[in-house]
């Protein structure tokens, strides 16, 4: 289809297969940065959010399903390169005092693309009458902002505090 | 360095660098934006904003003063990978209806990497004791908040009336 006859539903279906590749190598992610980890409440909160984002791209597979789409991913290159950062840290700071606020930052700017994403989703579904659709994105979004706030609780307290 | 005897500090100066390039990335990226943008609405908008950027990267400069560092940047590769997928969306839905709406999507992406990230560096800038820092990043995370708001009231209000 030329670019200049595409409507806004091709623009949210293009979203939502970028968001479902998020998710998945976000999977992957979790496991390797839990691992990582110095503080035992800091790898507990990746596994939790683990299994949270294992559900969240069941509830995008629901979200296809509404649109009578495939689940189908098409490699997400924003949180690659996001993910690339934090695996920078990951090596670049392994086992000093600062892992765990690297850890940390590099899972809130995971956090953060997520919240764009789904917000976005969330208003596009709205404005194609996709309230199913709609209500799941929400119920995701509200999972990321909540986990985004723990993470900032977390730095707060400065976690490890023989890094301060 | 060993990676193990790295600081907070350490963290901190990895992390300014990051922004800083990201930073410079995005007035690039701003220009482009506000080209493509479809509303006269949109394309001012990007315009304020590349204003804004410009003073921004000024107010990190202010930063590695403080810290009595060289400002230098360090490529981000975060930012690269989510102004490739803005790239892609300008590509693709080159002159349709939704082009707008993609290039709000694109551009709220730029600003939670901004937000998680300002947030990330107040927070160790306040437990580092670094107050002026602290004070100059949290000047532009307030911007960052406001811009993002500002583009989540124009997506509502779908912007171009022909994409809904």
């Amino acid at each position: 289809m030329p670019a200049k006859e595409k409507t806004l539903k091709d623009l949210f279906l293009e979203a939502l297969k970028d968001v479902y590749s998020a998710e998945k190598q976000i999977l992957r992610a979790l496991s390797k940065m839990a691992k990582a980890a110095e503080s035992e409440e800091l790898r507990k909160a990746f596994q939790t959010h683990r299994e949270e984002t294992q559900a969240q791209v069941e509830r995008l597979e629901d979200v296809f399903e509404t649109i009578g789409k495939p689940a189908r991913g098409k490699t997400c290159q924003a949180i690659q390169g996001i993910i690339e950062e934090g695996n920078e840290v990951m090596e670049d700071f392994a086992d000093s005092e600062a892992i765990d606020a690297g850890l940390i930052a590099a899972a809130q700017a995971v956090e953060h693309y997520e919240i764009s994403r789904y917000g976005t989703l969330k208003t596009w579904a709205t404005q194609l009458g996709l309230e199913d659709a709609a209500k799941l994105l929400d119920e995701t979004l509200e999972e990321e902002k909540n986990t985004d706030k723990l993470l900032t609780g977390l730095a707060e307290r400065a976690l490890n505090p023989k890094a301060a």
